[in-house]
């Protein structure tokens, strides 16, 4: 039998190399041969920079255990579109000589929509030439915008992250007894799912967020202020989360609006939370601040969601069952059965019907006054962010793998 | 016997609660009858606003164990400085007269530099009116900057959070394999006790940062430039490490260079981070970005420092013994008998050796090229961050304790 390779591109979550320990499990455990893993994507494949997985796992029993709760990307990423299939580009030919030389049989890309991209492209062109090569995505994304699947890996040990991020804030934030404001601006250009996961902060130790504002509806910046003052006569401390996407009604993105100089002259834009930041100090003058949750929000193993973890892993195993039946040209997905108990199957579709769309937060899914999540959102989210991987630690710290 | 009272002040750390479960403790196994909180520090007491931590640490056995790992004040915080112990100001009439009617025996204040002011003005007032209560400081700040004691509650967790940060970080660095600079703005404005503790992301499975700026010694921008491109030779991914208090060789904040004016006016201050970001951008025109390393500093209860944790309860416990043993105008200290094994003593010395002085780091800690620390830092350091307490989770969030 022939031999496997995986990559991995696009941004960092925390649960993609779950899914990479996956597809080494299920090769080990198939009639595949070899498994290589390729450096940065699909270029460690054009530039011959290919590692041996299988020979790695055989020679550290723990090396997959700390492969599923290392974050970002073992293999290391790209960012690389390939040209049109029609174009004939140079570059097909170059990667299935590859193909050949390694005597793959099949191609697992663990991705966003751009690799999910690449995966249709790549089947196309084997289509085109009678290859037998098969073509698998595992999707990932902290964003949870791929369509037909549940939801992406990634996404629940972010919103896990973003989540519990929120309570310590807001902890942080109740401590005195003086009016005050806290803006926590959250990842999502597009989605607001992220956001919307700010929510699972209520809770019987936490008031959780007061408003929560996500990019799928207009943000009106008097009707934001109308409701913090209205909420200020209320209670002391208010808690705001926002997208960075949020937009006004004529889609201009409310960070666009504060554009300033910096000192070499360059507009220098500021992001949602800074400049509602602004905004409330200027029209209710009272004490303010902004929270950017940063780039943690994909990097954060150390509180990653072990459902998340654990679907990722399975994704990838799947993968591998899928190939070997002869699926090509699809993507793994994950189906929900029920969200209490909480229950998934595990499926595949076709990837042509995925690549290039983008899922949005359903609007019956954002309450009427546009400032907070419905049942069926938390319902939605609270299976994704449950239980704990278990951590090594060494020296104080987590203990992940690197090459 | 008489009763105590404990209150809460300053801004938060994660290990302010476990003081205070090791003052309910200390008084539960003690003489003193019962325990009382002062809500938002001082001013619970001037306005009556007392609860009795006794009751309610009896009606939840779990009570303790959940409020040491809780971030932020349980009591809430207050920032008030009382007026000078000459000034005769009526506050100490009215807070000795609280204390009277509570039949107040030992007064614990867990905070900061403000708060072992208020305990020195406050022993000093009842010396002169020659009052039996004892007013004990027990030490906590993010900062790590209070004379006298080894290190200070709260520092710890702070240290172990900024390290895996920083970890998690370079990991989502150095998935591309083109040129990057990533630029991590710690907290500490005037000491780099926090900022140091990036160091300890350089470990067997992490590169750690490659330069490291302290508020000790004068930032140069074009040594700064220099440092970078020599290492932009050799390596693809750049992490450095700045604190938020970096200045020049005149005394500027190197956040200050950049002020620019929002669209409402406003002299808009830059960060050091983001300062250096647009410097970078500038004048290597590569790939850069900046990350804040947020209020999660002080409030990431979720990956605090076990070692951290079972001080600070061991504090509150001491105090409370000091001040049976008749202690007053005293803070409770840390002393370090040794790096490996790691051993402290508890002790105390008198407040006003400590109050209104700050510990910087020493400039023996820094290195020659004054872009990284020393060994003597890293040994410092190490123990610190060690050990995890067991959390409890609830629907994939920690549960800390709230009133």
């Amino acid at each position: 039998m022939g031999n496997i390779i995986v990559a991995q591109s696009g941004g960092p979550t925390v649960a993609i190399n779950a899914s990479l320990a996956g597809v080494i499990e299920g090769a080990i455990s198939s009639k595949y041969d070899k498994i290589y893993g390729s450096i940065n994507g699909i270029l460690g494949i054009k530039d011959d920079n290919i590692i041996d997985l299988g020979e790695i796992a055989n020679s550290d029993p723990n090396f997959l255990k700390k492969l599923k709760i290392t974050p970002a990307m073992y293999l290391g990423s790209c960012r690389f579109k390939l040209p049109s299939v029609e174009s004939n580009d140079p570059i097909y030919n170059t990667l299935f000589n590859q193909f050949e030389k390694y005597n793959i049989d099949a191609f697992f890309y663990i991705g966003g929509n751009d690799s999910m991209d690449t995966v249709d492209k790549l089947s196309a062109y084997a289509r085109q030439k009678e290859s037998h090569i098969r073509f698998i995505g595992i999707p990932k994304t902290i964003d949870n915008d791929l369509m037909v699947t549940d939801h992406t890996p990634g996404f629940g040990s972010a919103a896990k992250y973003i989540a519990t991020t929120t309570m310590e804030v807001i902890y942080d934030a109740k401590i005195y007894n003086s009016p005050s404001v806290t803006i926590i601006e959250v990842m999502g250009r597009d989605a607001g799912w992220l956001t919307a996961a700010t929510a699972l902060a209520r809770n019987e130790n936490c008031v959780g967020p007061d408003l929560i504002y996500l990019p799928e509806v207009p943000f009106n910046t008097e009707i934001f202020v109308n409701d913090l003052s209205r909420l200020l006569k209320e209670k002391t401390n208010i808690v705001v989360a926002v997208s960075e996407g949020i937009r006004d009604a004529s889609g201009e993105y409310i960070s666009a609006s504060t554009g300033t100089l910096d000192n070499f002259g360059h507009a220098q834009l500021s992001g949602a939370g800074k400049t509602l930041e602004y905004l409330v100090k200027e029209r209710l003058g009272v004490k303010v601040r902004s929270i950017e949750v940063n780039v943690l929000q994909r990097a954060a193993a150390h509180i990653s969601s072990l459902t998340d973890i654990k679907e990722s892993v399975a994704l990838g195993k799947n993968g591998v069952k899928y190939a070997e039946a002869g699926v090509t040209g699809a993507m793994v997905i994950v189906k929900r059965v029920s969200n209490a108990p909480y229950a998934v199957e595990y499926d595949y579709a076709k990837i042509h019907d995925i690549a290039n769309e983008a899922k949005e937060v359903p609007k019956e899914w954002i309450n009427e006054s546009h400032n907070w999540v419905t049942t069926e959102m938390l319902e939605y989210l609270q299976p994704l962010v449950l239980g704990e991987p278990k951590l090594e630690y060494n020296a104080g710290l987590p203990v992940y793998v690197t090459r």
